[in-house]
């Protein structure tokens, strides 16, 4: 059994391959700068452990987890076009570098791609893991739009958020474990529990990344604190604020939102703090981890194989084990 | 065996279903719009008519038509956008209708029901005819993007051009007949006569095409003769004049194409009048045709199973027969 890190180097090694023909050089071109600026490779891991869990890892798990990882840059590549986002991890986006046009092209022959991966497996298990793969490329779809749909509503549900989250990141997470499982021969229970785990997994980790974008450490986050507040981003904190808060602290809260004083950071944080929402977000976060523990648990292997898996959610979720 | 116009009709009558989910409604919305806008339906119809060239239409041919319309309509939507084009048809475009995010991701969540569709056939066939599709969608954007990169450019060679061509339409068509074939059961080499009949069929329609914006009847035409001419479009006959030109034609076309006097149409047609474009033209299509006609000839089952074909042929291509 591999732990995550030893399977991530793996994985990088092998990814570190031309994926794209030579030409047209003004398309892939574009192609191969956006998977230079690199990742955590989080996704094809995932399908790899969750191919282990249940077997020796099944050579057909790499070709999954190559078409994983390149749909997760198309999705990525495509959002940054909708985002109008300049940036990605301090470098160029795509389409900033190569125009619109370029990058919206480079993202549509990705995609074609990594049905070209997928395509490389063995026909028993062909048709089952396309499946999912199709839903679960759909689902992600649906989620960005959902989260652009919100971005322009005055007032989000938090049910309607959290779903928006579990389609534009989760299904993803949890779909990369079952393709692993699926190749490994996983039943029927064993392949709906480690999809159940990755899909607890991945809201637990997001309530978590809105938590620490406010109340997190400057100095071990990395990212700019309160960045979401600024931004009037929708996150679990504000949505649950704005249901959970008095009307005067309703009312304060738009009204911070609207203008965009100075001290807008930390007196949002002070109505978030007056409303306990610190508190709430660390219990939302253990909810669903807990969840996702659960579903591990009832996986019928042997606990020992699930010690890289469980690694990685303390991992993830900064969990003290 | 059934003629095109019946496949056509029975196809359309069959897509004529949901494809897309009800919800979220903002996204598949703008799906349900664009494949409203309706089409020739060319391509799925060539599909059939492959698979019928072999055999009695297998079920499944059905599946992959509709997985080839669903696929060439997210060209069709993706390129509305990269060409900022208002209309379609006589009907807004998606971006326009819509917003570019919405187009963008309805065009993405399309190319991945396509896949959909074909994920529904045998297991026997599933490799081989996702990998043709895999390739002819790779190549479709690279024409795509080779187009853009032309019109930047101030000269593109004849054999540059009619490479673009073959990208961008022909392997579609191509393609279409053939994963049809490959339903049917045919062997490699008919497999390869009809991709190479589809493969000719497309350049000399695009020929012929290309012919017509600038020698057609405006009557019969429909369209707005000598569109090209004005826009500077690079096109067959303009490619060729400035490679057949003199010296002095070749500076008066360009002077034209830079100055776009009110007499530009009417001028640039006497230079290719005077280079005897058209004839060269005329005859372009007419080799690319019976190339066609040859590799349609080569196929190894009786010459009355390919009267639906070579109908085909002469309905698009204008022949007398």
């Amino acid at each position: 059994m591999y732990s995550f890190e030893a399977l991530a180097q793996q994985f990088k090694s092998k990814f570190e391959v031309k994926h794209f023909p030579q030409e047209p050089a003004s398309l892939y071109e574009s192609c191969d700068y956006f998977l230079s600026i690199g990742g955590k490779r989080v996704r094809p891991v995932m399908c790899l452990m969750g191919n282990e869990l249940f077997d020796n890892i099944n050579p057909d798990a790499w070709h999954v987890a190559t078409a994983i990882e390149l749909f997760h840059n198309f999705t990525l590549l495509h959002d940054d076009i909708m985002d109008a986002a300049p940036l990605r991890r301090g470098m160029q986006t795509v389409h900033t570098k190569y125009g619109t046009n370029t990058a919206l092209l480079g993202g549509d022959v990705m995609l074609v791609i990594a049905y070209d991966y997928l395509n490389k497996i063995d026909r028993n298990y062909l048709h089952k893991v396309i499946a999912l793969f199709n839903k679960t490329a759909r689902e992600v779809c649906e989620g960005q739009q959902l989260d652009m749909d919100f971005e322009k509503q005055q007032t989000v549900s938090l049910d309607a958020y959290i779903r928006m989250i579990e389609l534009k990141t989760s299904v993803l997470l949890a779909a990369s474990l079952q393709m692993g499982a699926i190749l490994g021969g996983a039943g029927e229970g064993n392949r709906q529990n480690i999809y159940e785990f990755g899909r607890n997994l991945g809201i637990a980790f997001q309530v978590q990344d809105d938590y620490l974008d406010a109340f997190g450490d400057p100095e071990k986050f990395g990212k700019d604190v309160g960045g979401d507040i600024r931004q009037n981003k929708k996150t679990f904190l504000l949505l649950h604020a704005l249901e959970a808060a008095s009307t005067t602290q309703r009312q304060e809260l738009l009204y911070l939102m609207d203008t965009n004083p100075e001290d807008k950071v930390q007196r949002v944080l002070q109505i978030f703090k007056d409303c306990n929402i610190d508190e709430w977000a660390k219990k939302l976060k253990q909810s669903y981890t807990d969840k996702a523990m659960q579903h591990l648990d009832s996986i019928a292997v042997v606990s020992s194989r699930k010690m890289p898996l469980v690694e990685l959610a303390d991992y993830l979720l900064q969990r003290e084990s």
